[in-house]
């Protein structure tokens, strides 16, 4: 299916409405833009452009959208009925959880194989996703064609390893490590910092306490 | 210590600082801002301004900053010496990935309860972290003076929950459901989405893999 281009923000609200109409007792057979807008907070205007971009057909004029059809539809734009495989590199403290985090295939990507330069790991499992060592990353993705490789390494190795994942024909990469990556153009970089998030969290908490206690 | 306003993407790159200073050799004593700009690709007034609000006696003309000094000068203002308590709600997939990866306590957070209501995971540990059954939550934040909640449960509950966190004086929450929290303003929402981050990721692989098809 060729897909329209899409603006950032739409793309992350679509998880949300997908969330939504989850949660909606089956008895729900209909909704709306108005109906989503409501329930969630949101503008009626950008929720109807929203939707539409996702499911161009689904929307009716008086009758709304069929509920089970509009997830049908979201689902099947954010990639979730056929998910992409990836490679993960560094199976340490947030590897591990992210291996043994069990809902990424239902979002869409499956975990093909995990990397490690650590003898002790090599050769092992978590759950069910198999551990080789680094020197075999290459083989393994351009064999399988994989496209997305998740970054969990310390900071010191992330741009090597980086390159190496190009030179294995990865496109996107999702980067946990707090390393900044230097990649060409067409290669797409993620960044999920928990020590930035954390950091934010914790200063904006610092600052609030020190409001309320000025009041 | 009196902290100085500071800007969301300022407290973004710190983290990063952190990091590089930590992977230089034990030989270099001393750095500058003109050095860290080149090391990591940045603009250099704009890291000059930034040490210079985690570290304000630190920078000297001519010898720059000390290496060990600055590193402390950030980790203490990112709180790293004086980790927070937090809570986590929902032990479920991505509670249990979250509990299981023990880095967060040198990133200035530690875990000290988690909650569920699954009678089969009531009483268990994971991590050394005990969970406990959520009508417990108000109980012990009121008496430790926990502030930071993380929420990791399906989006249906996640508002219930959130208002529960509020009555046991959470607020900061650091929110990994997919739900949009309605919550007072005087109260910090950090959402962190995984599916909002496979879907950005996703699609721009299949935009980027489009663009290349079409050359």
């Amino acid at each position: 299916m060729e897909k329209p281009a899409i603006s950032k923000p739409t793309l992350q609200r679509l998880p949300i409405y997908l969330n939504y109409l989850q949660s909606l007792p089956k008895s729900v057979k209909t909704t709306s833009a108005k109906q989503v807008a409501l329930a969630l907070g949101l503008n009626e205007v950008q929720v109807r452009k929203d939707l539409s971009v996702a499911s161009p057909n689904g929307g009716k004029p008086k009758t709304g959208y069929e509920v089970e059809q509009l997830k049908e539809d979201l689902e099947e734009f954010l990639g979730y009925h056929h998910p992409k495989e990836a490679i993960l590199i560094g199976v340490g403290k947030l590897g591990t959880a992210l291996l043994s985090f069990t809902g990424f295939q239902q979002l869409g990507m499956k975990i093909f194989c995990a990397f490690d330069n650590d003898p002790e790991k090599i050769g092992k499992e978590i759950n069910h996703i198999p551990i080789a060592s680094v020197h075999e990353m290459k083989k393994i993705c351009l064999e399988r064609q994989i496209h997305i490789g998740i970054l969990t390494t310390r900071p010191e190795p992330a741009q090597e390893l980086c390159n190496w994942m190009l030179e294995s024909g990865i496109l996107a990469i999702w980067n946990f490590s707090t390393a900044l990556l230097n990649v060409p153009e067409n290669i797409i970089v993620h960044n999920e910092n928990l020590a930035v998030s954390l950091a934010m969290i914790s200063h904006q908490l610092d600052e609030q306490q020190k409001k309320e206690s000025a009041v």
